[in-house]
């Protein structure tokens, strides 16, 4: 289901759901989408995949998420979940007895404080490849992500794991994972050189068969950067 | 303890704590430490404060938080903790039979998308008055503001609740009192004129023992803000 092409306006909303299914909206590129896609893969967790066309997106779609984006999660009972970490949360809580999330508070809240310092990163990965296309000068941004990496590079070598929240993938990794896989595609990959054990993390998880399931292969991503960064996602790519 | 003045720049940091102790670092005034004050209260959990001055920081706090923001908090063992809304849900998980947010995955998903709603409004309660002291136009800021009223309004109107979360007050309830009560401060107050239900929730927010315990008169609010805009903020104004 998750390669079906994507719904535009005029399009029909999709039908109700049958008891006890789950529905994801997304977009194939959209890194927040993968996101609840890796989750969904992670756990084990059947669903149906609705691909909405991001530039001109269906009416009815308003009606699911206000702001029109994607991940947003539909349950059978009528359920709408937006945001792609409460989307993500909400299927580790609800779903599978393994959880991504440790139980631990404190375990908790750090993978949270590490979140909200990645998150505030993500602007740049597409800043920089916005002025390098305007043809502005971006050695400042970059100077500021690569210092962004040592920070995480050094938060694995404090911790000693293979991964950010230990020595097995749990929910920070995934969270963090998609911009990474998009790193060649965002021309950005040399920021990685001077941060061997933050290289490492990337080569680990692109072992890890969720992330396998759910990412592009790098000349997709290179062509579907190029049609976004020109003003025309080819949101259908390769299909 | 919560009336100490603040610590600045060639202050001696805080000795230890005594077991199973914790401590918050605060400012008097700050709005997103005081959802942190709320939950503490609330939860009736007991604690020591040591506000900070936020223009002069003293070099042992970044030690705690290396953004240097307010609300941090430090238990007997050494964790550490911030960011407001990971130190409020810290808080509910480890202390207290009653808990703040909804132990049920999709009404705590349905509180976390109001509150990153809600998020995305709070730049603007300081844009305004900010604009207004430049002599700027600040009209369709205010409109905006106004629509965004209107749909917390409206999500009152169809839950039909006295809270955000129900009939009793919820973790959503306290995340969102702290601009609210600065209303009048910031020269808002007038918003609420189209949103009585927004409006009523305002006035039975101000009867909860906790937001009455964490409160600062209008007169005090109007003082510190005074101070505020005019970039010289008085942290220990009424001590």
């Amino acid at each position: 289901m998750a390669s079906e092409k994507c719904l535009a306006k005029g399009s029909c909303a999709p039908g109700p759901l049958a008891k006890g299914q789950i529905r994801l909206y997304s977009m194939r590129f959209c890194p927040f989408a993968q996101r609840t896609r890796l989750v969904l893969h992670a756990k084990g967790i059947k669903h149906e995949t609705v691909n909405i066309h991001l530039k001109d997106k269906p009416y009815w779609y308003f009606e699911n998420n206000p702001m029109g984006l994607v991940p947003t999660l539909e349950t059978s009972s009528g359920q709408v979940i937006y945001e792609s970490l409460i989307t993500c949360e909400y299927l580790d809580e609800v779903y599978g007895e393994k959880k991504l999330l440790p139980a631990d508070p404190f375990e908790k809240a750090q993978q949270k404080m590490l979140l909200d310092y990645y998150s505030k990163m993500i602007q740049l990965f597409y800043k920089i490849p916005t002025g390098k296309n305007k043809g502005e000068d971006i050695s400042v941004l970059e100077e500021e992500l690569e210092n962004k990496f040592v920070w995480l590079n050094k938060e694995l070598v404090n911790k000693k794991t293979q991964f950010f929240g230990g020595d097995a993938i749990t929910m920070i990794d995934y969270m963090m994972w998609p911009s990474f896989e998009r790193l060649e595609m965002f021309g950005l990959k040399h920021c990685l050189d001077s941060t061997p054990e933050l290289k490492k993390w990337t080569e680990r998880m692109s072992e890890d068969q969720s992330v396998k399931a759910t990412m592009h292969p790098i000349e997709t991503h290179k062509a579907f950067g190029k049609s976004y960064f020109e003003g025309k996602p080819d949101f259908d790519y390769g299909l």
